[in-house]
């Protein structure tokens, strides 16, 4: 197995000390408001569109050329504070020897789903250089994005065993929570498991050099507090305190966890992002001072006409104002979610714009 | 247009003051604790499946026996202690003439996308003779039923909105928003003609016999408080406020809304529905003394073995305990959402048992 250095890619990351998105995340003042988007890479861009055309979505992830081309194409085309790495939450499971595939239009599909014990324990545990291709592709970006951070990030090991143990995408992870619920030792095997890979994975980004990493737990919010803090919390914690000594900005994020998020919030990171449901001055009571938030533009304002959009985006500031009053230690504006498939390259980029004219 | 009598059915609905569930719904004590499922008769059901087997789903919400037939299913299976109505919430769009279908494996497909004013003013108004079928079934179900309550229902307007700007079933509801948030007036008109299909689909039903009344605003989860108050909320107080004088439960849900809970419980409402994210407890603190709780065990919690099924309907048991402390007036075991398809029906049985037997 590969030695992650212990100083954790120190040597290689950039010093940006300025870049507003860093400034925010570090709760100093930054030279202008910071904006990214979350799928900012993707099917949104035309030139996206075009490299990928023919191309299967996993392989891209594991190609340096293409993921450094496609992480950077928003940066170029939208002017935002951040790029975060063209990849997906199932790369490390891949990368592992996990039989899975992203299917077009159906998303992580799982050869065979995880379910019992056995099952678990026969799961190939990652090595950090099977994901040598990512880390050689964060290579290429330091040099590629000149001054814009770099944002790496991982699936939480609650959404990637959904994946797992449903064998693709769900809108009600009925067997996931039977497994939860009914057989909690499996479980908590299951989630050990991730967590490790969880880790590998974003030490090996930060060893690579990325600037922050992010966190996405997408399905946390379909839990209740206390299943939250029972099944999945303790493993969010170990993975934030897996990456703490690389120093950089860590966010946490996941959908419709307005009920979850002080506790979100309190697992070791700097920067919790905000679903679009809650104002984001609600958001600072709920998380307490000391926080830095980010969000919460809702993403389907971004199919309304211009005024619309820099209306609303307006609301989100002044909220985000609001937050600061309440002791939130800086804003990184972003949708509330990430881009949706459909939507206007042209509308992201004056959202971009209208934020930084502010 | 058919003229509904003022009295709303009083002459043929039955009085059922001991039903259990009836009794707990307008505050009573009830003889035990009354459940019943949302999607209770359907797809979880073998001889469901069996009489839907090359029918469609939209005509045979218009087949009165077939409709009594279904909707007594579950209510013969598992003992559950109101039925609700077998039908769809497009059925008045579908009757008024909208040109929609149900697609199996989809949902409800619009033919032409209502977007523009024009399109909003060309909209069929419901005549309640067209759903004189409905009406047919309820008054079969008032013999069929013996001494169990019938619910009916309707989608609130939001959520039918959503149907038609979408054209269809909608993760996001973008172009619903853009209509929202860019064109109010558009959205407000179109909003208007839905409330009034709605009470006309409502007041059929109330005039035809049924019980109680929910209304389903699937949707209104993915709204922030503010836009749901501007939006939304006034609408839902016409339909309330347009079937109070039939005197009978009205019940009030919608998933994901526990943002939204004391907004939704106070738009005239006697009961409201709890998604299964939040306790009981913490949904009678959010909507105040004198409220009716319905819900709220996770329809996953259905796919664990069964002595995990029957723990966990004790916590939702015993978060209602600490409710009724709390100032709610009454509880209806239900699921925080609908029954999933794929649920065993005998679990849903062992669970109504359980319930029953506490």
């Amino acid at each position: 197995m590969t030695e992650i250095p212990a100083a954790l890619g120190a040597e290689v990351r950039r010093d940006l000390t300025d870049a507003p998105f860093l400034a925010a995340a570090r709760g100093a003042t930054p030279s202008r408001t910071p904006v990214w988007f979350m799928r900012q890479a993707g099917r949104s861009l035309p030139e996206y569109r075009e490299i990928r055309a023919g191309t299967n979505m996993l392989e891209s992830c594991f190609d340096p050329a293409l993921v450094c081309e496609v992480t950077a194409q928003p940066v170029r085309r939208h002017d935002v504070d951040a790029a975060i790495l063209f990849s997906d939450i199932v790369v490390p499971l891949k990368a592992a020897g996990v039989g899975l595939d992203i299917v077009p239009g159906v998303g992580p599909v799982v050869d065979e789903p995880v379910r019992s014990a056995a099952q678990v324990d026969a799961l190939p545990a990652l090595d950090a250089d099977q994901v040598a291709p990512v880390s050689e592709a964060i290579g290429l970006l330091l040099t590629e994005l000149g001054t814009t951070p770099l944002i790496g990030f991982a699936g939480a090991p609650f959404t990637l065993a959904s994946y797992l143990v449903e064998g693709g995408p769900s809108r009600n992870h009925e067997r996931t929570k039977a497994m939860m619920f009914g057989a909690p030792e499996i479980w908590h095997r299951l989630m050990d498991r991730l967590t490790i890979d969880t880790i590998t994975s974003l030490r090996a980004q930060l060893a690579a050099g990325v600037d922050a990493v992010q966190l996405f737990d997408s399905w946390a919010g379909t839990l209740t507090l206390a299943d939250y803090r029972e099944f999945v919390r303790p493993y969010t914690e170990r993975v934030f305190a897996a990456v703490a000594d690389a120093g950089v900005p860590r966010i946490h994020f996941g959908v419709g966890t307005g009920e979850l998020l002080a506790d979100m919030a309190s697992v070791g990171t700097e920067v919790i992002g905000v679903d679009w449901r809650i104002p984001l001055d609600d958001a600072a009571r709920r998380v307490g001072p000391g926080m830095v938030l980010q969000g919460n533009l809702d993403p389907a304002t971004l199919f309304a006409d211009a005024q619309t959009v820099a209306d609303r985006a307006d609301l989100v500031l002044a909220a985000a104002d609001r937050a600061r009053e309440l002791g939130a230690t800086g804003h990184i504006f972003n949708l509330g979610h990430g881009v949706l498939p459909d939507t206007d390259a042209d509308a992201i980029t004056r959202l971009v714009a209208h934020v930084h004219d502010r």
